[in-house]
């Protein structure tokens, strides 16, 4: 009788430990990188075989690129900005070269990145001519005393640190030009996804995590989404865990999406796939939002969950091996 | 020896569970507002009576104007956004009328409001001409899509919707003025301070948080705190509280300080008081941070931590009482 209670009573602490919903607690990787293309109505059925192959090229060169860096030593930081410099500079993706149009017919970048050894961080909103927003959110990290700057004051920054500009017509692509278009003749809800981002873990266990977007297609001028904002659309501490998400982000700032998973592992004991899960399936859906987060925490197990019919993913881990998804099905 | 065991598990349980910290559950208050103008290197040697007495009417009638609000049944939204008002048209705090200059001499103002009943929030960075900061945010938050604006495109959404503007020079005050050029001359560490928030309860149980600045002073153009932005700045969320931050920006974003107090509340059953000295007193200078916040949970509860030498700040419950303080000793 008394060893049923105790049983009872060790059932009954559990839940509340938190302790029963930790797992792969051991190394799984000495290092990875896991990235993203951008979240949203992306069916096999919308892309042609050509456009199916050229996504799947462009994530793998950017996954090469990180895991050659991060397999030679180098840090998760310059992994991940190496990474999505490759995205930002394909216009495949909304991000750089590849960067949506504004409700009045602009290009307005976001970027943000952040170092989860040292919590420091970088974000420059709403620039214009910068050909990599992800490297001068990094310089702002590394080279100014705050930790975000906005338009003109981030290119004025910029500008003062030598980054590589670029005329504006350089994010002028017919593809995204159309989208707009189509949008605005339509007056359809707008067309979201193709942002990029990445997060990585390095051989000294040092956690980063980056995002780098052109905003909405047909957003109003001056908007910020989440990718900006650290704890929102960025996050990394080498407690838990680097995240970078896309989607629609006013429920991501909305939702504090990337701190958030980082804390219910610090604060609840959830893994990281427990963690992304519950904010990104559950709690973001339930406000009426919808995307999807990258992931990847200290022992090197990885996350990638999305509520849109599709993500543009992949991650490569110290096996070498290359992972790249784009379907929900698959 | 059963019952040793038994009691040594219950025991050994309790820290795990988060329960055992949980405190004043029960409703402490029907309606309440706190608010704060700012903390940094406020000492009674630092002010002259007349400060004293100026920082402590204009505390109070801030308050008596939320008050007033609330007692009538009014929501917190709008006690909220009325009390930051009242702080925005005083020149004695930074921000509204008396906000600081950027480092080229201009004034660049930020504000962020959350509605904890759904979770909405709206956000404005970088305007240079709006009178009250914290009423574009909540137009931002009920009248846009997105949640956040910055700078031109900020103004551009509020003429839209009728907001009052004013010429730059109504910015321009004398002392704010002269703090710059002793920043300046100098090269000394900027002046922070002054920043005013507010978080309320109404009688229906809900929750809102607004924080208004000028930033900081000398601070970079384009350079954006964490005013601005919700989980770091701002947060409010009915199941927890509503925070509002003042400090030195970058860190705040960094550690999300206002998201993190409601997440050691909800997912580390802490109370309003423990996570907010968890946040504010621990984990912000560990990173070399400080500032404070003020903070009022769903029960009534108040928390007001900081780490300077005073921090500009008062409540009011609902049993009428007007408390205002400046310094750290009282």
């Amino acid at each position: 009788m008394i060893k049923i209670f105790i049983f009872v009573l060790i059932l009954a602490c559990l839940p509340l430990s938190g302790l029963y919903s930790k797992t792969n607690e051991e190394q799984q990787s000495e290092f990875g990188i896991v990235i993203h293309g951008g979240a949203g109505g992306i069916t096999r059925e919308s892309y042609t075989p050509e456009q199916d192959a050229a996504y799947r090229e462009a994530l793998s060169e950017a996954l090469r690129v990180g895991y050659e860096i991060l397999k030679n030593g180098g840090n998760s930081l310059e992994a991940v900005e190496s990474a999505i410099r490759i995205m930002e500079d394909d216009s495949l993706f909304n991000a750089g070269r590849g960067a949506v149009f504004t409700a009045d017919g602009k290009n307005e970048l976001d970027a943000s990145i952040m170092d989860g050894s040292t919590l420091n961080a970088g974000a420059v909103a709403g620039v214009t001519r910068i050909k990599n927003p992800i490297t001068l959110a990094r310089l702002v990290m590394e080279e100014s005393r705050h930790v975000m700057f906005a338009r003109e004051g981030a290119e004025v920054f910029g500008d003062q640190h030598g980054i590589e500009t670029v005329p504006e017509d350089y994010f002028f692509t017919e593809r995204r030009w159309r989208t707009l278009q189509r949008i605005q003749e339509r007056e359809a809800a707008e067309e979201r996804g193709g942002t990029v981002g990445a997060a990585a873990l390095d051989k000294n266990g040092n956690l980063a995590a980056g995002t780098s977007t052109g905003g909405m297609s047909n957003k109003r001028f001056g908007r910020i989404g989440d990718s900006p904002i650290i704890g929102a659309g960025t996050y990394a501490n080498n407690k838990t865990c680097a995240v970078s998400a896309t989607g629609h982000g006013e429920y991501f700032i909305r939702l504090s999406v990337a701190y958030d998973i980082s804390a219910l592992m610090e604060y609840k004991g959830l893994s990281l796939r427990e963690a992304g899960d519950r904010v990104v399936m559950e709690k973001l859906p339930d406000i009426g939002g919808y995307g999807g987060v990258i992931a990847i925490d200290q022992f090197g197990n990885i996350a990638m969950p999305f509520t849109t019919a599709g993500m543009h993913r992949g991650y490569v881990l110290d096996d070498g091996e290359f992972v790249v998804k784009l379907y929900g099905d698959e």
